[in-house]
Order: C-alpha cells, then sequence, then structure tokens
C-alpha cells in the first residue's frame, strides 16, 4: 500500500510539471497517427553505419579506456576539437572553455542550479523552449517574458523591463536565448540584436546563456555569429548539442564559459552525474576528427530543407487565409499563428480525432494565458508524405473550426438583433 | 578578461566543492604512482569484446531507435530486466517501479531536487559516500551523522537521534544508507537492522534511500536482501547501477520507488538530461536477456575477491600493529584507522612522495573535524602486484610518522622531566 508523500516533497515541486509535449509524445503510438508534436531529428540522418564503425573501432583498440569513468569536465580530445569548431564560428576559446554535458539540457539545469536563488529573475522571450521553463522552475526561478517580433527577442521592450527592474532593485540573474531558428518562433536574431543584447548584458550586470542547438541548419540566409563571440566579459554561456548533428540518443552536448563559471559548473555536474557517458564522446570525437561532420551537416540540410519547403507548400495549399507563419531560415519548427478567437487546445482535440498531432502555443510561455492562438509544428520527423496529409488534415480541421466559430459569433449577432427588435432590450 | 561574477553565484554554491577524490585523481598521471584512491573498477573485468558485439548487432539492426532520443522513464525492456533481477533480490516490483538514470549518482541528484528544501536533513552515517554529501549539499540539507560500528548504521542511536529531533520539530526527511559494503566503511547492515530501520522509518515517516551500488560483488557470506525488499509503505527508494557489473564509463543505473515517487522524480530527470543514453540502455539490456550478466560477475568477484586478499596480507605483513581494519565481506574498499594521534592528511603528504596515494578519512564526514585518523584504500584498481609494492611503501611511511610521533612526545616528556628537575616547575 503506497503512503502519500506530499509531506516529503520540496517546495520547488510545486512550480515543476511534466512537459505538455513529452505528455503528446505518448500519441505517436497510436496508428496513423501523423505528429508534428515532437521535437526528434529525422532518423534517416543518422549516420548509424559511421556510429558502428567507429564504435567497433573504439572498442577494439581502446575498450579499457572508453568504458571507465571520464573526468568530470569530458574527454579533453573532444574539448579540443569543440573549441576549434567554436572558434571556426567565431568565438576565441580553448580546451579550458568547454565542459561536455550529457546532452545541452543538462547545461540548462545545471545553469539553474549554480545560479538561481529561489525568485531570482531569468530574463527569456516570450514563447521559449519549454524544458528551459520547467529547468529554471526546479531552481525557483521567476520569469520576465519579453515579446518577439520576426528578430528574436525584442530588444528595446528587453532593455526597458530590465531598466526598470533594476530601477526596483530586481536585477535579473540570466538572460536565455534562442538566437538561432529560435524554438518554437523560428526567428533568428539580427547581428545588431546579438551586440545590443551583449552591451545591456554588460550595462546590469546579467549573465547570457545562448542556447544554440540548431545553428548548423540552416537552410537559407547567411551565418550570424553566435552572441559568444561578442563578449568580452566571460558572461556568456554558450551551449551546444550533437543531438541535431550526430544522434540524440548518445545524449552528448558542451557549454563553452568563462573559466570561472565553468569550474562551478564542473562541480555542479560533479555530483549530478559524475561525468558524460564515455564511449559517445569518445564516437563524437572520432566523428569530428574523421572529417565526417561537414558532409553529414550537408546531408542534413538537404533532407530538412527540403521538408521545409513540403511544409510551407502544405499549408499555402491547405491553411484558411486568416492562419499565419514565419518562414524560418533553418532548424526544426514552424510557428504558426491561429485567429485571435480560435484556441488551439480546442484545435488539438479535434486534430487527434484526424490523427495529426501539434504542440499548442501555451506550452510554451511562462504565463498560462499567453500563445492560445498559436501552435508549433515540426517538420523534421515526418516523412515528406506525411507532412502532406498531416497539412490536409490539419487544414481541415482548422476550416471547421473557423467556420463553426464564424457560424457562433454571427448566430450570436443574429439572435441578438432578434432580441431587440421583438423585446427592445439586449 | 574574466569578470568576477561572485555575486550572481546561488547561495547553495557556497556549500558545495570539489570532491577530494577528484582532485587526488589528478595524481594518478604522476609516472609511478600506485593509487588506492579513486573507486575505480578494473578494467580488467570490463567485457569489452562482449559489448563491442552487442553494440555492433544493435546499431544494424535497430540504430534508428538506438540512436533516437527515448522516453525519461527509460527503455522499457531494461526497465522490465531491471526489475526481474530486483525480484530476484528480494523485492515485489514491476517495470512500473523503474526508472533508469544516468548513473545512480544522478539518483542522488534527482532526490535532492525534489525533496531537500533547505535546512532539511537528511541522516547519514558517519563516514559516508562523500559524493552524496556534495549532491545532497547542492540542495543545502543539513545532515545529521550517525555513528558506525561493524553493523554498519548504529540502530540504537539512528532512533534516539530521530526522536530527539522529532521532539525538536525536526522531523528529518530522508535517511540515506549503504548497507552492503559501506563506501568508505566496508561493513554491511544485518537483516536485523534492515527491518528495525523500516520500522523507525515507518514510525518517523521518512523516506529510506537505499544505495546499493556492490551487492553482486560479495566474497564472503550470505546475500542479505535489500532494505526494499522489507518495505510496505513504498517508502525506500532503491538504487543501483550497472557500473561496477558492466561499464562506468557507460553511465547507467537505475532506481526502484513508489509509482508517486517514481513520477516525480520522472518530471526532475526531464529537465536535468531528457533521458539516459539510449544505445548504453540497449546494450544493458542485451547483456542480461543474453544471460552474460551472471557468468561476468562471478568473473568479477574472483578477481577483487583475489585482490581483497592481496591487500589484506598486505596490510598483515606492512602495516605497523596499531593500525587496525575491519575486514570487508565484499565491496570495493577498505577503511583503515590509524592511532588517534595520527593526522591523515599529515601522512598522505608523505605517502605521495613515496607515490603511493589514498583518500582521507575526513572526505567523508559531514563534519570536517571527525575522520582525521583515517583512511580509505581501494583495492579493485590497482594490478596485484602494485598492491603489495603499494602497502610496502604505505607501510614504511606509516611506521616512520608512529615513530617520529612516539620521538616527539618521548622527547617532549623527558624535556619536561629535566625542566622539571633543574627548575623545579613545568
Amino acid at each position: 500500500m503506497a503512503s502519500n508523500f506530499s509531506r516529503h516533497f520540496a517546495e520547488r515541486t510545486k512550480d515543476m510539471k511534466a512537459s505538455e509535449v513529452r505528455e503528446l509524445l505518448k500519441l505517436l503510438q497510436v496508428p496513423g497517427m501523423i505528429s508534428f508534436a515532437g521535437g526528434f531529428p529525422n532518423p534517416e540522418t543518422f549516420p548509424t553505419e559511421l556510429i558502428r564503425k567507429i564504435a567497433d573501432d573504439i572498442l577494439r583498440k581502446d575498450g579499457s579506456q572508453a568504458l571507465q569513468y571520464g573526468i568530470t569536465e569530458g574527454y579533453p580530445p573532444l574539448r579540443e576539437a569543440v573549441a576549434d569548431r567554436m572558434n571556426k564560428k567565431g568565438m576565441d576559446v580553448s580546451k579550458d572553455n568547454v565542459l561536455i554535458t550529457s546532452g545541452s539540457q543538462q547545461v540548462i539545469d545545471l545553469m539553474g542550479k549554480m545560479f538561481i536563488d529561489p525568485g531570482d529573475i531569468v530574463v527569456i522571450s516570450a514563447p521559449t523552449y519549454l524544458t528551459a521553463l520547467t529547468a529554471f522552475s526546479a531552481y525557483q526561478a521567476t520569469f520576465e517574458s519579453i515579446p518577439m517580433d520576426q528578430d528574436n527577442m525584442r530588444m528595446d521592450l528587453f532593455e526597458d523591463r530590465v531598466k526598470k527592474l533594476a530601477r526596483r532593485g530586481r536585477q535579473p540573474k540570466i538572460v536565455y536565448v534562442l538566437p538561432n531558428f529560435h524554438n518554437p518562433a523560428g526567428v533568428t536574431m539580427p547581428e545588431k540584436s546579438r551586440k545590443k543584447l551583449i552591451d545591456l548584458a554588460s550595462d546590469f550586470d546579467l549573465i547570457v546563456l545562448e542556447d544554440d542547438p540548431y545553428s548548423e541548419l540552416r537552410y537559407a540566409g547567411e551565418h550570424i555569429p553566435p552572441i559568444k563571440s561578442f563578449d568580452d566579459e566571460g558572461r556568456v554561456v554558450y551551449m551546444g548539442t550533437f543531438s541535431k548533428i550526430l544522434a540524440p540518443g548518445l545524449r552528448t552536448g558542451w557549454l563553452v564559459a568563462d573559466p570561472e563559471i565553468l569550474r562551478k559548473l564542473v562541480i555542479a555536474k560533479q555530483s549530478a552525474d559524475v561525468c558524460t557517458n564515455v564511449l559517445s564522446q569518445r564516437i563524437a570525437h572520432e566523428y569530428i576528427i574523421q572529417g565526417h561532420i561537414g558532409p553529414q551537416i550537408e546531408k542534413i540540410k538537404k533532407i530538412y530543407g527540403r521538408k521545409l519547403e513540403i511544409m510551407l507548400k502544405g499549408l499555402e495549399e491547405y491553411a484558411p487565409s486568416e492562419i499565419k507563419w514565419v518562414k524560418p531560415q533553418g532548424g526544426m519548427f514552424l510557428w504558426v499563428t491561429l485567429p485571435e478567437k480560435i484556441d488551439s487546445s480546442d484545435l488539438l482535440a479535434k486534430a487527434l480525432k484526424k490523427r495529426v498531432a501539434f504542440v499548442t502555443g501555451k506550452a510554451f510561455y511562462a504565463d498560462p494565458r499567453d500563445g492560445k492562438n498559436a501552435m508549433r509544428l515540426n517538420f523534421t520527423y515526418p516523412s515528406d508524405d506525411t507532412i502532406t496529409e498531416g497539412l490536409k488534415r490539419l487544414g481541415s480541421v482548422m476550416n471547421e473550426e473557423l467556420v463553426s466559430r464564424w457560424d457562433r459569433s454571427e448566430n450570436g449577432k443574429l439572435q441578438d438583433e432578434i432580441r431587440k427588435t421583438l423585446i427592445g432590450k439586449p
């Protein structure tokens, strides 16, 4: 017989809830379901045969080391290879600035642990990556949500808000940003805004957490240097991952940080999981130094770029004209805005009956009243054909919803008219 | 130029420090160093060729799944296989009670996160596993240290202390125990104490965290059922690991818990690292269901049992008669007690000069004043020959230290005598 342990749970657990997306993923099991809900890479992109060969070779030649505990900071040659790649993106760092993590999700958790006291403010964009919300919530962060536009987080509003907070003695600790192909909003921050962000972070003494899982997945436009490359004061912690350019099952990511901050994060990681999976680190290292990563990224971009085009075409064809979206230059997601009167939760309930799934917009906001009329569509996981079929289903659900709303509201107006005419008052 | 970020770090970081053992591990690099310091399995025990074949097979047949994100709870067939193994140890659980984690260290971190508010009391044995201290410290736990004897944590003192705390309204949240071949103390809790612990946990409404990394590594005596097997109320969270019976580099462990508690821990894990390395979970699963784990454990026990005998023989031969130790029935460590006047930190400084390393006893206590005259020796990692050579070196350092202490104290007495005789006062 199970007891009730509510007395025992820590205060912080009250703010923690299972992610809506995670719960939704269970629906993928329903036969015939087409899912735009997850954030999964397409397994067609995994270099499985290459990974098999590399793993085989490592285990033949150096199994004792690859299967032993590793140092918390990460496998030194991998740290070096990552630092090299970061420098090609415009940074000026060495292996001592790199910590290898158990996926990039762990970076957010370690940052929360080392920086956030209950009530401390984390500035986020609205919307933002939802598991960043849950990770920071676990440390009882307070969120300051900054609206977005086609240029990602609005820097003018960011400045206003931070100034106001500072005046009230409520200086934020961290600003969390996804500058490239934002999840879920799809938009990219221009270089000018990145520099502005660094200047403001310096003025208000903020730590910037730059989450950059998708920068390699650019299908249009030019590379923009990471915020970290404009950072002279070591206040940006940059996070990257092998999940989207190698394979997520290997749970290998990294962060780039000032040595003082890195030292603290190493202590946190040590008590969190000792070290990152050593075999996976060795695989990631060989994958880079054998020169596979460049061609592999090209292959992924080709596949995802095509899927994005198919999704955009499908939306043009099947979505009602009231539906809006921004074409992303890269990444994995399309952010779709519905007319204000439409609640995407209602839409989802109907969509699921037609076996098509997405994530409702409100999952990505700290304030649950926001994002009601938005939705996130993933275009990397479904096959080309199912993207079109899924949008056809979704389009018909949208159309029905719009018509029935119209009917109800028009019908409402008519009844008001009749009432006014007959009884003389509303 | 690096800024100083001390303003930014969370309050909790003040209690966190890098583990002494971790820092010590750097000394392993010094040429000729013999280390009894770490807690590493011997790579000779890794079933490297088997892991290579299993990984090869998984990646050939089901690479897309093995390299994709997995569900947070863990790979269902592995959860099932673990539940089966647990039931053979005396539990009565199903896969729904099992959560696969990124090594068992993660279990302590998740438990801290979900249960510990700042100041909450965690009852520990003194000494205890040191990275449990750092993991709970990260959540600002207060420790209540219970002395140990040859039967592990002293249940009489445990009862007294918990009663006293309860009377003062300071009921502990968690009692953290290592019942089998305790790290570092080597001692095992008899069945009677395990039952007593469950009864007291029930009386005082405590959660028990049962850390059991070594139970398979028994070289003498009979298996004792885990505390979890006496738990009718779901208040024991049991944790196990593949690190000692497969390979630590795969970072795969598990916990067994009541579904209400498990649900909370899943939410915590989701924001900590999404899921455990999927390839490693698949390897662990095949390793179990192909029937390798039994023979492999026998092989490990033979190697470690032999190493323990070599260490015990070496101590008999080289350690001064004032040195005491308890012969463990299993595990990886030997806990050595020196005469009270000897500080093992002084001894370590001298030992390192002779190229032999160990961990000082005080690293394993919440109160830094404790454990000064103790040390932990690991016998699993060094080769057979180096165990003997290392103890020879250590014995000579111990002898020198004892003689010089004797000299100093005897010399001191003599001078006092002379002073008294000549001057007539002390």
